[in-house]
């Protein structure tokens, strides 16, 4: 019996129900059950005999849902109440002692961390499995230079390998933040009841340690509003999906035929409905549009906790979409990454070629005068003397004349063109995370290390 | 000399000028020098004779921007620039040396790590400041009830105390974001030049010592495109803003003539130009409405982030405003929290009126049937029924008859009314992290420790 | 025959596929391909047999979409690529022939449109209906008083049918929002082919008459890279969408016990897994709720076309997710703020009670002052005065003296008595707009009128 | 008098205080002020002889505003309150006769319309300045072909005015968005007092015609709680300033070494501090910067209107700092398109070169085949087979035998290389907003015609 008179309109049954999305939670909440269910009887709450028909009962409608066969019911508003009835069904009135101590609100809190907690390891792995994949081709590309930009511009040569371990470091922050992400799941929801606590003293611990939390929520009104573990779930992703989308910008640049850098193998590319000569780079360019999407999440999230009065509300319900949808997109967007990454094809000559253009020493012939004791920022001026000087009658710097290199300075000489010899703009770079070759090793052996 | 012909655009300048903003970064930027002309003495680039010109002309500098007298000029695209010309101007063409194995990339990095490290500390000790004065505040209010609401119907009831330590736990949570954000800011980017590290042996370990970071930034790449600790800032900005926007949202809430549990003091509120009688809780409404700006913010910089190819690009310019924005709202509100709570007056008849509404017992009415050997499932349709029949004939449960009880459940007898003794409802809530007096005790307990 | 030698990466082709998502626009792929097979043949660039051909196709394509027996295949992309498959297996070689001077990127752009169009067509029909319930509920409650809120502090007392018809015209405008959607989709993008126009001389204002546009995209690669319209329909949708959050979380408040201004409908409410005795508003919840989703996915929009280089890049597939998730979360949010508002119970006595509040009448004691000549701004503090007397002494303005009065002023005197009358202070609001009954029974026509 | 007995806390005043950012609204609040004295002598409310010392005041205060003379007091809360302050101080206490009728609340609703309304109006202006701009360039480069690009990949040649001009019908639509925010601010609020209308039978529609509304507010409520207005204007920013993006990455893109196709002028670029080769498109980086802080704005006002109880809350305050940064910044981004468009360099012959790549003309061969009666999508196979030819052989097109094309389709002839003659790829596309020069030059006149 209801305390209501009349039954849902159909569309507010479409609106308020969260079955749709909400199923995938179902291993989550099962697991939570067991949990629930042996501390109940742990504590003479329910009988022993109960705890077993029920875990019994729970078996069934575990196969049940992984085998595809779980009898949906119209009634069902969601995975919760779901799980519920069809334990009722199996297992006879027994069923409804399950929810003893127990409420939706904390239920589905506990559930959602969980998901959170799982998700966050999982990511955290395959962060580590992009890492290594960075760092193999890194390793393969130790002595290919290519220009740094800054700008867009050409700026100072790098090592590709040089490149590429910057984003492993990206990734390598990211992989705390989710670390950080399965630090703020650890304390058990269960147990807060509606919002005010249980009158059974029951033992939330022994449910924690389960279900490997570390430790239980220490108020029951905060247990059943927040939502902040989630938020740092998004931000996490959102960074972490802002990291691919300059990588994935970066693999559409260098994919173009301006640049050509690299070309994707055809197993990560796409061709086009019309023109039969295109090879296009669909999923650098994902990774580069899936970012907002995360990031839209996270606002969207924020949005709904706003303003929010405690404790529990209906619109916490908005949580799990966004949620899930950020799982699924960052998950998909780091085995893209990693599948370009290990299938692309660099062209370690077009890349030297670019890095070949001597405007890009210029840094180089100031730090010389610097050596021979003119103050860095008058260095500054004549070097870009030569340069207006080199642009504007169309040569390099290392055409300049020594007549040409002597009247911008008296302290430059024949040597600048020795500077401009490029293994010497690379290895000069020594300062510690520089691009010089040992700087590299060391980087690759530290980084290794940390994977 | 320069390497253009032609003067900038004044509307060009007027976009691409950042001293408008940038300038409070002033004590960051002097501290850096100061350390990088130590270590380019140490390091035997510059002579200590010019470290100690360079470090007198910074003291001179400092005075002058300290004292407000430093004389901007119109030409000052930067900070950065405008310090090292007047430097210049003071120290004389030594001044010009300061920047050796330093580029703007690395140096504003380094700026805004630091920044962002000082504003985290300082949240991190407001915070605790707030979470003190809640405490205070809720130790007085131990024995006041209130109703607990889900839904924003009365659900069950809380003590006051419970209720303002839910929000300590939140806030505790956002003190361990910010340390984290502290320890995403530990590694130096100075050191890492324009992109691919400098032409000299620096000792980028000397400099991070000297301003306080625990390394230096592995990959000089990532060290001047990397915002991360500004996105982390963000991020535990925007979750901290929105708790503070549900207590916002509760103050205003509590403080309107239908709540009545609190009234605002006099110095924490604001009149009305036209209606006299208004007495309006201003600060509760921006903490609610600040919140939405900050995650403005953090969306808006995840933007800028987007799609970026590597390294330096000016778009970066654009993290600044955002983060200064973000660190003077968020401060402001936490001190805004703070005001209130400590200065206002709560009503705790006018809470204890509400709380006895005796549907709120309504739960207890059904554990006590579960205690009775009734599956919890089953207890709950009992209960609805009767809780139909009180409302339907505008009663309280306390007001069913025995036979109107027995005729709902044979299992209910006369003890309900005792179970509906207001007290009784609080106390019961025995479970971890529950209402009940002992257990707010206990969080009380641990929260003082944590703080 | 493809230009790739290698199948694509199963992961890939997961990420890549839109299929999942795209396949409710056969509706509009299909009306497209009609028109576009039409146009071929009228410029003789197809025969009319292929064209009868095509189209008795397209007739069965459409059935067993209809019917839902269309046999997707694992290799469909997307619903274009499905359908033409499809087609092909039914018509033979001809169906290869409709995607001549056609692209895919013309294609969906066009299908895109269409939908957008199609959508803001039906949320102006459904906001009009939610505008007619609105006004029907107004004209109940022309006579029955609530205070107007400011700051959440009572304020002024208003008819509820002043504030209804708030959400009237908030709602009104909402509509000319979508209208303007509608003319954003009016320029047909098919013709355009890739991006350069088409090498046939087509007939594009033929299609787009058959297809209800009003013109066609005078750029080719303007009408391949557009999706203003999906961003248009979006902005649209969010500002919709948070005028319904007002409404939902005024329905939230004004269902609380605090409140208690409204009873929801049991077709419209909730109940609780654990509290027997709730009956929850969490249809309002989920209007409060809905709105940051739609504002999310019109930020992340925006951010996928931020910085996004001409013409069609693959990011604008993250169009339609966002833009469908959206049509259907507006339209479902409509109709419950409609099915709320027709089957909630208003409570006048409980309205009147919290209007009676005589503070509430300030102002117009203040401007009984100014009718005496005092200037408004002395006025205010006067009555700031007499309100400091009566709160500290716990009366009503009423229930001071007249000698308390003319102290305060020696303007004042009985009459005040007179004005605090309580329907004086409604029909005193006689300003265009205002809330005297005249007022609003001008509003009631001119709304009715709008509609 | 005030009703309080306590003053307000140093830090809620700084909190509360918006006159750091609202004093910008002073001629607008001065310009309705002065039609607010005129209306209420006009209809007897105050006397003429008021009315004339209002408006002497107020032409005293407007000099001191606009001389910088202004006397700002440590307790002026807004730029409406420091106003009447000072007009009183100047006037007398007729200076208290202003807010007769009036409230802050209709008060600054009508002081932010005016002001939206005036930066559409210049925004229209400036955009249709820009438009100008890229019309002129276009019509310089009629006949210089550059790649299309899809995917970032050579797709199709174009001209460069059919790019050019891409942009200018983004921006007309940005110039209909713009007016559409116009007609969203046409709706007077002033009269409406707090919230419910005033107890003056004012006559609204004599200020609306003084100061430029086409109508007034129907509804009091409504027309204080109402910011419509101002998410239209940041919306129809967002979308310009995302439009600007785009180009802006386009300006980065073709100003690289790479690319080529561009040289900005010295008056729009930037050195860098260290390396003195640099030229920067820091202005190009910019507008693509700026878009997400704009987008910022938007969403954040989204997120302060969520949720908010009518009528008027403190949280509308917030309205105003984003509106004013978005007007200012997209104002200062329009410039910088202007000016880097009208003063850069175009390189016809790099863009020449690489629209020469014959590879482009795939869809052109493709379509040969269709005129010879194969259907498109046979069409597209045998046309991706000698793609795959060429490409493995290191060949163009153009290079392939007669023999090898006759092996792929018997369809195929020497007439293969007339249709890979680069021109005729242009002039081929000759559907209606195609790139044919006769269709550009349409385009040209009526893009002309619109502004």
């Amino acid at each position: 019996m209801s305390r209501f008179s009349e039954p849902q309109d159909e569309r507010f049954r479409a609106l308020n129900t969260s079955l749709g999305f909400d199923q995938r939670l179902w291993p989550y909440d099962i697991a939570q059950s067991r949990a629930h269910a042996r501390m109940l009887a742990a504590r003479g709450i329910i009988s022993e005999g109960d705890r077993d028909e029920l875990l019994a009962g729970l078996d069934a409608v575990w196969a049940e849902l992984e085998g595809g066969s779980f009898p949906f019911a119209p009634d069902d508003e969601d995975i919760h109440m779901a799980v519920e009835r069809r334990l009722t069904e199996i297992a006879g009135p027994v069923g409804g002692k399950l929810h003893t101590a127990r409420s939706r609100n904390d239920q589905v809190a506990t559930d959602v961390a969980l998901y959170t907690r799982a998700w966050a390891e999982v990511h955290v792995a395959t962060i580590s499995e992009l890492c290594a994949t960075l760092i193999a081709v890194a390793e393969r590309h130790q002595g290919d230079a290519l220009p740094g930009y800054t700008h867009l511009q050409r700026a100072q040569p790098v090592y590709l390998a040089h490149h590429l371990l910057a984003y492993v470091w990206m990734l390598l922050r990211d992989r705390e933040r989710f670390r950080f992400v399965i630090g703020q799941t650890a304390a058990l929801p269960l147990g807060a009841g509606a919002l005010a606590g249980t009158n059974f003293d029951t033992d939330r611990r022994m449910v924690a340690e389960e279900l490997g939390f570390s430790g239980v929520a220490p108020n029951s009104i905060d247990a059943v509003s927040n939502r902040d573990f989630v938020l740092d779930y998004l931000s996490a992703a959102a960074t972490c999906a802002t990291h691919l989308s300059r990588l994935g910008a970066e693999i559409v640049l260098w994919s173009s035929q301006e640049f050509g850098f690299m070309t994707l193998s055809d197993a990560w590319s796409s061709g086009s409905s019309i023109m039969p000569q295109k090879k296009n780079p669909d999923a650098g360019e994902l990774l580069r549009a899936k970012a907002p999407r995360v990031v839209g999440h996270l606002a969207a999230l924020h949005g709904v906790m706003h303003a929010l009065p405690l404790t529990y509300n209906k619109d916490l319900q908005e949580d799990k979409e966004h949620l899930f949808d950020a799982t699924d997109t960052l998950e998909a967007c780091l085995w893209a990454a990693k599948g370009m990454i290990e299938t692309a094809t660099f062209h370690p000559e077009r890349m030297a070629e670019a890095a070949a253009d001597d405007l890009i020493a210029a840094t180089d012939i100031a730090d010389l005068l610097v050596r021979r004791g003119v103050p860095f920022r008058e260095c500054h001026g004549i070097v870009a003397g030569l340069v207006r000087t080199a642009v504007e009658s169309g040569r390099g710097l290392g055409d300049l004349s020594d007549d040409e290199l002597h009247a911008a300075s008296p302290h430059l000489d024949g040597e600048v063109r020795d500077v401009l010899a490029q293994r010497s703009w690379l290895e000069s770079k020594v300062s510690e995370g520089g691009t010089a070759s040992a700087r590299v090793a060391e980087q690759l052996a530290s980084a290794r290390e940390l994977l």
